[in-house]
């Protein structure tokens, strides 16, 4: 088994800095990178600024192998990602011939200077096909520069997390007959009995069904997701387990 | 006018990398402290261990004035904030003889080792009084340790922020019917006449609104701002501008 990379991740946004837009595109990425069984180790934001990414982006790839940044690529003074990275990684920025051609074909050939900015690239860059957009995701030695726009940042993400070494997360459901309060003791056990393990709790409010509360316990490892689920089977309150699921 | 002091944040969590618990103390902390014109200048996510805090503080109290953190603050062992901000201070922790009797007296004297642990504190803290709360914030040469429970750090934060000079910020949008492309000569004229102001372009991909960019300006002189949003009126493509609003 090839044992999947950690990540590490650049916010890039005065807009989430100061409270005009709240970012979607972290908790995003925490969820998918999460599914995956990649690690998020760190993961920062920062205004668009030059250096303040070129920092982020050289201490996210010290720590971590595969690093992604959100927002700052675009036409506008403001788009500097492209820049930072190039910063971070020693390299200067390029014009690359096989972006221009992208947006020349999607504009018709006439383009002007402000879109061909979208063109700008750290020295190295490769692309990444991705499905559902025209336009490629930049990469460059396991950094991923993805675009703000929330719709964009999702398609570019699947695009990125399809070449990366997943590891099949192994899950496991217990379907519970009482609410959280109730069973919540034996979830604070668990959770600090098995740190490593991401252990979830969904109740929910539909008639008809069997149960009060889903849990779930999700690890690349097995054993580990076997060994909390039986914790829970010994500790939550005697009968309240309708039925225990591999996901 | 005192100028106000900038800020940075490291909210401590696993449970937020791991994407167990959306984090939602960082996006109160933004936007309390953008009603007090307090720029937040970064902000980090780090796991719940002494070094990865301590090199988060240090870098947050190398470029900003004052430091925040969130969680990792309490009785358990995987509570480490205030060791990582002592390595980041260079001090040893301390038991803080002024802590220990508030929580004997709200404990009526029986305390545990475990809840005796929340009188830790690198050496030379201070503690500061909390409206609603019996525990106190602790801060250590501009650096304040807030807790984790979303409750209780807005507590806190209330009572750190009435310390803290700050200066309302005066907010202008612009919304436009055409894309980045078409304005971005424009909008990188008012960039360089305005270094000073904060300008943002944000477009969107929805369908149904009737704008496609929204443009922002903000700055503490409402003076400066109205200027560089009449530059704007002035050099953007005629017809493309549908509203102007105070935010």
């Amino acid at each position: 088994m090839t044992s999947p990379p950690t990540a590490a991740a650049v916010i890039v946004g005065n807009e989430v800095l100061t409270a005009k837009i709240r970012d979607e595109n972290g908790p995003l990425l925490v969820r998918r990178l999460r599914d995956r069984g990649i690690p998020l180790r760190w993961m920062a934001t920062v205004p668009d600024e030059v250096l303040a990414i070129a920092h982020a982006v050289r201490h996210a790839r010290a720590i971590a192998d595969v690093v992604f940044t959100s927002g700052g690529i675009g036409p506008t003074h403001d788009d500097v990602t492209v820049e930072g990275v190039a910063v971070a990684l020693g390299v200067p920025v390029v014009r690359m011939p096989e972006i221009e051609e992208v947006l020349r074909g999607h504009h018709d050939g006439a383009i002007s200077n402000a879109v061909l900015r979208l063109a700008n690239a750290p020295r190295g860059s490769t692309l990444l096909e991705v499905d559902g957009s025209w336009f490629p995701a930049l990469a460059n030695d396991r950094t991923y520069m993805l675009p703000g726009v929330p719709e964009l940042f999702k398609l570019q993400l699947e695009a990125v997390l399809k070449q990366l070494p997943g590891v099949p997360v192994v899950l496991e459901c217990l379907y519970v007959s009482l609410g959280e309060p109730e069973i919540a003791e034996a979830l604070d056990l668990a959770a600090a009995a098995f740190p490593d393990v991401a252990l979830g709790s969904y109740p929910h409010f539909k008639r008809g069904l069997d149960y009060r509360v889903k849990l779930t316990a999700e690890h690349v490892d097995g054993a580990r997701v076997r060994a909390l689920v039986e914790q829970l089977e010994r500790t939550l309150p005697q009968g309240c387990i309708v039925r225990r699921e591999r996901g």
